[in-house]
């Protein structure tokens, strides 16, 4: 029999599919929920406790009551400074000795891999939990990319990568070879909201979202949704390309079925 | 003697001073003011002809009309597409040779500056024609940065100039570690909008500008004036560092005494 799965719970639908799946699977599990992240709806009947993200203390002093042997971190998760954490002794030592300044995300999440790993979890990616989730390779629905937005998501890729290289963002738009638009912290629905307001007349763009290269494959995954194509179909975009094997589906059928009438096209490449 | 100075207007207030230092020179100007960019203000008594971008064709024919040897380009101008730009043919020989579809802003902008030299027109970048206008090395103002905004400034260094690599944009904004926000075609003010809204509490963050390395000196400086500072402060920033010898700088005694008032710093950095 596996241990009891440890689920922590930012924002977005993730969780909520992590909680299913230990469900499905008989498998128990105990969720340590954001605060101000987590989806409290998805927590219904699942044994759970809040948590501010400065209490690492409490947060593994709760796993290890529950005998938690397996870890999965999800959902996106706001990033606070150090100075609004009001970390515990905990969380502080843990800053202390990483150092905070010049952490990206990818940085600071490898970082905390390692202190659950110091505390004796397992630290499971969300696809190994999910497992048929991930976004399969080629083009989803009905639309493919034409060879303008075949020649926007090559463009895309290499400005991507190179984001993620410098572990800022995952996300761009492109189009007609114009970067219209880049992520950092605003995440991805921010982005497609500014990009429908600086397109240009003609074929539209595309979002282009990638894994950060060399970015740990457990935590932070790329993740797109129904919501992310009706958005994209919102700012005007013709399509969507994501990492095949690496991002997170939410809804794979929905998703199609909205792109399909949508017109828009979804594809996952390998970059 | 020298020869007629060719002015290419788009927005901003670097072409109104390109036109006032001529004529402090006693240089004869004539100005291409790019429709929807420029300052009718600016052009005020100033021999001048307005157009769109895609009259490539009428543009070299004005110029040689009117006698000018050298030109120097100025001021944000909003990138269309290819579609929207209606060309002449004159332009869509020039797109046709070069290709469009991936190109940025500095490939396109390199490519164009081969177009005025095949012309035979000498290029000068707008600092040749300022001279003391670019930025300064070293703290500007009565403030100085301390030890987390150079730390952020660092970290923005490393981001701008990755983004610059890959032709994408000039400025980052950066906040105790965290970046938070990139710019791509939405320009420097709209990134500070952003920012505002994604500040984390503490000490706040810092904007970096920089050129694109291996960026052509003579096109698309950064620019940096009152306004950024004002901006900056807006979005709750504690500074300003551009890229010293090399981005413009708009009335520098204005900037400076802005800044003494508000309390942020600004500084010219040797990246």
């Amino acid at each position: 029999m596996r241990t009891k799965l440890g689920i922590i719970a930012g924002g977005g639908a993730v969780p909520g599919q992590l909680i299913q799946a230990a469900r499905s699977q008989g498998r128990d599990c105990f969720v340590l929920a954001i605060k101000n992240s987590a989806d409290p709806e998805s927590l219904v009947g699942v044994d759970h406790t809040w948590l501010r993200l400065g209490q690492a203390g409490k947060a593994f002093e709760l796993l290890h009551e529950k005998n938690v042997g397996e870890v999965v971190m999800a959902g996106p998760v706001r990033r606070p400074t150090l100075s609004e954490m009001r970390p515990d002794w905990r969380t502080a030592r843990f800053f202390a000795r990483i150092g905070m300044k010049a952490l990206g995300d990818d940085g600071l999440l490898s970082a905390v891999i390692g202190e659950f790993e110091s505390e004796g979890f397992k630290v499971l990616g969300a696809h190994e939990v999910l497992g048929d989730l991930l976004a399969p390779l080629g083009v989803w629905g009905a639309v493919k990319p034409d060879a303008q937005a075949e020649s926007d998501i090559a463009r895309g890729i290499a400005v991507a990568q190179g984001l993620g290289a410098l572990d800022v963002g995952q996300s761009v738009v492109v189009q007609q070879g114009i970067v219209l638009g880049v992520e950092a912290v605003e995440g991805t629905d921010a982005l497609l909201e500014r990009a429908s307001g600086l397109r240009r007349a003609g074929p539209g763009g595309v979002l282009v979202k990638l894994c950060k290269p060399g970015q740990d494959k457990r935590v932070d995954l790329p993740t797109i949704g129904p919501d992310t194509v009706r958005k994209a179909h919102a700012a005007g975009l013709r399509g969507v390309a994501v990492e095949a094997g690496a991002a997170i589906v939410v809804d794979l059928d929905r998703l199609v079925q909205e792109a399909d009438r949508a017109g828009l096209f979804v594809t996952g490449i390998t970059p």
